[in-house]
């Protein structure tokens, strides 16, 4: 942590200034005297104090700026460089999402709505490659009068398509109330991106097993969202795959949301997490899905999530965003050429004789 | 809800849509044929259909453009252009938030810290003309390593403030399982700009009797935000106050948000509910609450929430923003000259004999 | 200037840096080192420094932070903390902009029509106590199939408006080929939002005597704005005036523009030059103006530009956030109780016998 | 367009409205009277009228909506959904831009600063397959007291770095006065972000013949940019290639820019015109480059900008991002891969016996 004097801050108080930081925090003030301001260097362990607090220590602090990165557990320091690597056990066994493995492919409708329609969805995209099938039981909505998702009932849909398929399940949960009955039925545990700094909910699922797959919030910095992870972490459940959806910007005209793909170096560089993207919501048309999908590999994502809709003109939600599954057929045959490329494709299972 | 085909739309196609528009939905659909598009209006009731789930209906549809606004209960014209009243019962009396009343000043620390400092605040604040004490139990922190709030035991010294002082309690709901606890000291229940599409949260203090306070989403729209407040009406409290706090724009060098204050003029033509502007999160610095203070009572504010703490430079949160007791005095007086100006500031009681 | 090194960096490659730090830049780098990272702090001259050119030194810098700001002659500290006072001379006077003076009101139409329109216009603002006329002779417009402006004919109408009424003339200057004919009948000449950080623009009004209107850039930050305004004072002319008309955010369903008046008390704390509001451009509608005037002269803004059209439906231009000449008297006397409770409006001039 | 009535509106008043609408325009309004509101269609050649305008001819309006493109000669429709073909003839022969062609990169510094820097950057990216030399005359710096770029001396050490190598030269122009001086050079001139609504700029860029580079505004919308195509080709040059160099968004703190790649297939399907991106400024940090050029292939963008520079350290502007000339060459081999996979790679040339 830095502090900067203002231009003309008298030298009695900055000795005050440096006396009080040492008495209070234990920090060893150091002080460089500059032309025209005075700058305060703190060593010592400053990584939970806040600079707005410090800020209010003098009128005569211009500004507080933080050198170490706010969050721990989420950093690749704390993994001394090395990137983790979050295990899913799925009826059909174990998948691995990190830099080291192959592209995890998640694939789904947006909401569950009978039975029929998530079991075909799930044998065909399991058929076309996927490894989990996405489904929202609970949907956060903009309406009070839109489809709010089936609730329980489509946990228990999701149960029997897991059952049929062997894929593993990843549902949001948007009510802590809801976790148990959830977590039953979820591999992974979904925290969408209105929830991203919901603090009681991210208390909750990191006091539980499940991995949580985190997706960044409309308007969250990379910090925010690490911070988010963080949260998660330090209650005590290190398995966090971060998931980009899209960011809200000015321009809203021909896609509901700005794909920030510059991401994916970004957190490779700052942390030691698994990362996915989704260009579903990130673009909000199917017909743009495809070339992101294809950029997010080649950039380097550990996972996509994409919405798959048996009918998406009948869908109950979010139907644009939605392939049908004969274009999401197409569409893994095109992502596995930029796949292959970069190594990061699943080789086709060994068959047992 | 208007449908615009693509230019080259085949007859029958459009002719297939409007048919199933009508056996659909009930719809009458009547055709426009310009001179390179085919238009769609729909006559009926459409308020509540999606604009995205029609879109899917033919893939010879360019765009869905909605004519009628999606709330309802929040309009205006819900109340026949009535702006709506919401009073709260405190010690010291009712309290009304309205366009039609005197403005409403809300004010006290971030977080409580401990009884002589919630107690002295609220004293302080009432004998300078405020209505109302504000002060968080829960904290809603980015980092997991800040502090959270005292929690429940800060309950307790509201409560203690409150009988102290007469003054109405304003603080923050963050967790549905906290919901009992609090309103039996809060007057005003909080949700905060994180939380304003935590929808399980809206449906909970929906379904109670507290007046809320609704703060707006960091990157809310307008629309959302009044959708938000839609959800809590719809689950059967109209008592809704609107705050806005600053939205997050792409310069954040000299403030921490940009207070959006033609959220004022705009809201009151479209909604009847009342508002209130907290230009302490809105600016994030406390030298420029005042300016910003001032100009809200301009534009028009039913109600200021301002941070004050005895002694900002060792508040546990947010210290920057809040302006000390002394600075709040002065403050009134300044806003007193403005409040006049436009008949907006209350009367002296009137003592008894 | 402070330097952060990354974790881990090595003490010999700190030493060399520090060694060419002194050699190149003449500067006296001081060393902390801290628990995990060392910090250098630059001592001597590095206002013209380029953070991004000190970054590539080293592999080992983290990060390069300003400690001061880039701007000189535009900073308040530039004129020992006093204000600036911008006099234009005028037909019927000196008008002087600034903070020690009561509020300058500029109105006019968008663009200038004909010669009836503008006479009229300027008439009837004047009546009303504007003391400038505004008026575009050329327009910048999204589309080349939009009315451009009436170029060099529309300058001889505002010459005739300034005989007729004695107003002082504001129009925008768009290519620097047009500067000298402009000049010949702007008492102030306008740089528009668009051209900002069009520098060859800056440099030659920066070059010639009128006093220049800045507009903010539709996303500039307030430092970008600043430092546009550097470079019209580092070319030679002291007169800028800066006037903010709204950016541009996530939200544009109810404004056209997010109006920021924040930039008055920021840049009251970081420049001295006069700072007007444009609440027509700001909000986009003649309806929302009125409350966004008021708001802006109680939060402290010197000058105020209003868009008057005596027939909006008609205008070539920006008719939806024009006022009538009606509207507008009405207006002014809404201001006007604003302007003198925080006594910032004009006295009635003394008739002489 | 389309004509959104208020609810109540009178039917006299829009009768009134249509015939106006009818004699005015010589348009065909078609009235829907919906449940609660008419909406009225204007049935004609509407492409030029501007909605704002409509707007105000009837205070009963409540909005007006554009269903045709503002966009003619730059929409894929113009071309009849076929892609353009922008041909640049460089010394070592033609150069194709578009959809059906070999990737284009073009790389470079960010200005020019002398001649053995220039030339040796040009043999360097020629080597490894680069088809154009960027390098800047004339720089847009935001600061008045940073470098500006060496002029009209360095055009000429480009002129030498083209004949030495052979390569194609694309440079900036900023101001009108320089058009023909910098004509003599550039093979393809760039207007850059800052320029892109310069309207006297694109007018002239227009009335030539040279293609243009017409990089998008910081925050400009898809439709601006291709506006701001429209006023190049409106003014007779049909020869536009839109770059995307990344917008300015919340988050700054990690990448200086947002990299909006999505406009890839977004403008694919608008445009008829080559799309090129600029990784360099998207991101501000040469170790998040490979990555975005390696998504920007897989997405399928026609042309790559890139900044190479042979000592970053010691470069006079944008050191940071900015490649040496061995990463350069890794990084071809990497893009090679990538561009390899979807066809889009360009053949090694034939070598002559």
């Amino acid at each position: 942590m830095i502090i900067v004097m203002k231009s003309g801050a008298p030298e009695a108080e900055v000795d005050r200034l440096t006396e009080e930081l040492n008495q209070t925090w234990g920090l060893t003030p150091e002080k460089i005297v500059g032309r025209y301001k005075v700058v305060i260097g703190l060593v010592g362990d400053t990584a939970d104090l806040d600079p707005l607090q410090l800020q209010e220590m003098s009128s005569w602090i211009e500004q507080v700026l933080r050198v170490e990165q706010p969050f721990k557990r989420a950093s690749r320091e704390f993994r001394h460089g090395e990137a983790s690597d979050v295990i899913v056990n799925t009826p059909n066994g174990p998948v691995h999402f990190g830099e080291n493995h192959p592209l995890v492919v998640i694939a789904g409708p947006c909401s569950v709505e009978n039975e029929e329609m998530i079991v075909e969805t799930a044998r065909r995209v399991k058929a076309a490659g996927a490894k989990f099938l996405r489904g929202g039981a609970y949907k956060p909505r903009t309406s009070p009068y839109s489809f709010q998702g089936h609730g329980e009932s489509a946990l228990e849909l999701l149960a029997a398509a897991r059952e049929e398929t062997g894929l593993g399940i990843i549902t949001e949960l948007m009510d802590t109330a809801d976790l148990e009955v959830l977590g039953e039925v979820a591999d992974i545990i979904q925290v969408g991106a209105r929830n991203m700094q919901n603090f009681a909910l991210l208390k909750k699922v990191g006091a539980q097993d499940k991995p949580v797959f985190l997706k960044r919030g409309m308007s969250s910095t990379i910090e925010e969202w690490l911070m988010a992870a963080e949260y998660i972490m330090a209650a005590g459940n290190p398995n966090v795959i971060l998931c980009e959806r899209g960011i809200r910007t000015y321009d809203r005209q021909y896609c509901r949301n700005t794909l920030d793909l510059s991401v994916i170096p970004v957190l490779r560089s700052l942390t030691h997490l698994p990362i996915a993207i989704d260009p579903s919501h990130g673009t909000g048309w199917a017909e743009y899905v495809p070339a992101m999908a294809k950029a997010a590999i080649a950039a380097g994502t550990d996972s996509l999530m994409i919405e798959v809709h048996p009918n998406p003109q009948k869908a109950l939600s979010d139907g644009p965003q939605s392939l049908t599954p004969d274009r999401f057929d197409r569409l893994m045959e095109e992502l596995a050429v930029i796949g292959k490329a970069v190594n990061r494709w699943p080789q086709p299972e060994a068959v047992l004789a």
